[in-house]
């Protein structure tokens, strides 16, 4: 792993608990340079990255540069676009032009990637300045960033324990402000999880609505990628500049994202929760851990609902049909996708992966037909639901943030089905454990209602206290 | 096989060459009625079927209470579509209520259907007369109609020679003018193999514009339902009562058909006939069949330029890629379909049928996966070409018809990555053999651009005389 070299001034700019709106808005209002804020950002990776590992590279000379260069545009009174200035870190998945993709793997080609993904390409354009590639779990495939070949990333918000992962790095680094946001790539929850481990916001877009060229694919057919940030409003500002056509992807749904930002105090009056019977409140399980998640949704639903919203309560047991389909079409995108990997150079891929790519392999074919099919008909059950409710409230993960050796399974329950069905989705804190790990709630609405997942998440947010809390230690 | 009971008066009308268009115009302007037309169909299966074996089943009694009924609403001022007293004959893989479904093979329920499928019902009230059911190669897999349990079906063209499939049946049906039409499905060439092997107008729709609620599948990703039918005309008035949303089926479009009938002469000015270099006009092969096939497409191509269209040559390899990947999505959704079947009564499927689903069976997982990678980045790539082009020319089938034992490989070599696309596609005859066997014109346009298609296909009908012939025989 590289690190920065040089010391940095944290103390010009203190972005420590800092949202990406306000490092936007300093910077265009020239109250802070673009370099300020890139500085302190990358003086808290030199100073706290060891204990996280969260970035496999830091680019402090070409951030610096880009930020000077941000500075002198908005000199000459000219601002880019919403990220003007504002330092943004991305999943080491994601193609950044002259810099090598590891994907978390080793097999990948080792030459500097020769274009910026599409998502890239719009940062940049938005005024990003990218300053470095975060950890991930091998080829993006499992809950825990426990990497192989780069290391474990820790959870900030205890020692020793998962961000969750896939994104594991994105979580741990904006929960811990080594970035405004980050992006990361959600295939069966991988930006969800880790934001419902890390207490941060995550922002999963319907599948097609941001590209995903340029980014290393896990599932063809279900993977997004999204951000992770501080609050909902940033995490809706950054999906605004990611979100739209590209031509050049198969996958783009081809339609522009329109504004997602929800006013700033939106009412809930009218909207319907939808909450699945026998599921949303109760798939988790009786154990302590679980039963902290279920009573904190349980009392964030009951939150929402003296907003002014209703609760919908939804018999849907083909739910759990979604998460298998969803799961078996993965494990035959991935057997696909690494089977030059798997032919070649089997013991350069990690136990639990390899695992993962083998039950794959050995998958029959009519059980990847059937999922297929499934994911048919359950996207055609589930537009009729849709049209009862506003959205679906669940937890976002069974468990919170869990130890190396103490497991993740099950960490796609709540997330899994809502990539079947190709719908955005967003979580956000929704309390703390009796130890201190915060808790997500998942909020999905139907395809293309960014802008309504935004506004009901924005109103639970900002009458909550829940984001506002900072993990200890990194101040 | 049941056979119809009693003699039905041949000389009351006379169908032999007679359009669907004419029969529906004759019984509204009173001039014949439905129960003679039904009659005359009648008469004429009592007659002929024994040589074709095209019917499994003739609804003789209710065929002609319904058509009774037909004539009292006539009578009566009610007209109750395009089809009013039509007599319409389906393939043996769709619903009737109150009639066993075969699919063409021995392991399906051996119980009444308590529902008309989607396409029976639109039929019915279009005011169409019901007439019987048609021989198909086993569960619509597989191009000759060779059927193991209901016996061959034989092509009207030429004494022991293949009718094509899978919707067989349809195809000698309709060439022997044994029904005014007949429906057949086509999942990767079903309805258009037997439309050019048999010298009708078959008219594949876009995938999901017509529902399959209520038809046996055979892949869920690529069946389609439509008409087979004596001119463009008639399939476009059938394909016209088919299509339209169904909410209880999950691949439905939900999408309206809109007028499918062409000018009566519409102008080829401005069309652009798509050929892709080394496949449309070279893919067969160069034995006499072949070269009789490609030469008669080639003159059908001059033909359309000659009518004002022009030709783009397309540089478009990819389309050898949609054969194998359509291959592959059927196989391995066949295979998941019958697993129960190939667990419990393997004996019970004819060899061929057998041998292709124990090959789906053994595909690895990855080339499923690839399959379905593969249809979305076509379909990507096609809806590009087709804004430089109007539709892609090709002969329907690479030979014409073949003995039992000559062998239809290859026969979806054309017809398959249509169905891949999902685009709509009609086969129109386009030229004979030397030794009187009829050859098939392939029009696919872009997606729902079913009127373009039947505008296209019908400007090339009326100025050249391929429609009209008739096979010997028959009189």
């Amino acid at each position: 792993m590289k690190h920065t070299q040089g010391v940095y001034r944290i103390g010009m700019v203190d972005v420590h608990g800092m949202k990406l709106a306000d490092v936007a808005r300093l910077i265009r209002s020239r109250q802070h340079s673009a370099v300020e804020f890139t500085e302190a950002y990358l003086g808290r990776i030199e100073k706290y990255n060891a204990r996280l590992n969260a970035y496999l590279k830091v680019f402090a000379d070409e951030a610096l540069a880009e930020a000077a260069k941000a500075d002198k545009e908005i000199e000459a009174g000219t601002v880019r676009g919403p990220l003007h200035g504002v330092p943004i870190a991305l999943k080491d998945i994601i193609d950044i032009a002259g810099h090598v993709t590891t994907a978390g793997g080793i097999l990948l080609p080792d030459a500097p990637a020769e274009e910026d993904a599409e998502v890239t390409r719009r940062l940049r354009s938005a005024g990003a300045v990218l300053i470095g590639k975060l950890n991930l779990h091998e080829y993006a495939w499992g809950g825990t960033t426990d990497n192989p070949h780069y290391g474990r990333c820790y959870n900030p918000w205890k020692e020793g324990y998962s961000p969750g992962g896939s994104s594991g790095g994105s979580g741990a680094a904006v929960a811990a402000d080594l970035c405004a946001a980050a992006l990361g790539t959600d295939t069966l929850g991988s930006i969800r999880i880790p934001s419902s481990y890390c207490g941060t916001v995550g922002f999963k877009p319907t599948y097609g609505l941001v590209s995903t060229r340029g980014v290393y694919p896990l599932s063809w057919a279900l993977d997004s990628v999204g951000p992770l940030a501080r609050s909902v409003e940033d995490a809706a500002i950054v999906l605004g500049v990611l979100a739209g056509p590209d031509p050049r992807e198969p996958t783009s749904a081809m339609r522009e994202a329109g504004d997602l930002l929800p006013e700033s105090r939106p009412s809930l009056r009218g909207i319907r929760l939808g909450v699945i019977e026998g599921y949303s409140l109760e798939e988790g399980g009786d154990s302590p851990r679980q039963k902290a998640v279920t009573d904190a949704v349980a009392e964030a639903l009951e939150h929402l609902i003296s907003l002014g919203a209703e609760r919908v309560d939804l018999d849907l047991p083909e739910i759990r049909l979604a998460l298998r389909a969803a799961f078996d079409i993965t494990l035959s995108d991935a057997a696909a996708l690494h089977a030059q990997h798997m032919e070649d150079s089997p013991d350069s891929i990690g136990a639990d992966v390899r695992r993962l790519l083998q039950s794959g392999a050995a998958m029959s074919p009519a059980r990847v037909a059937e999922a297929h099919r499934q994911r048919a008909v359950l996207r055609h059950r589930f537009a009729e639901v849709m049209r009862e409710v506003d959205c679906l409230i669940s937890p976002t993960t069974p468990v919170p943030a869990h130890s190396f050796e103490g497991g993740g399974g099950g960490s796609a329950t709540f997330t899994g089905p809502i990539n079947l069905l190709g719908y955005p989705a967003i979580s956000v804190p929704c309390g703390f454990t009796a130890d201190g790990l915060p808790i997500g709630l998942q909020i999905a609405t139907g395809e293309f209602e960014e802008k309504k997942a935004a506004a009901i998440a924005q109103a639970y947010e900002v009458s909550t206290p829940w984001s506002d809390r900072r993990p200890e230690g990194f101040d």
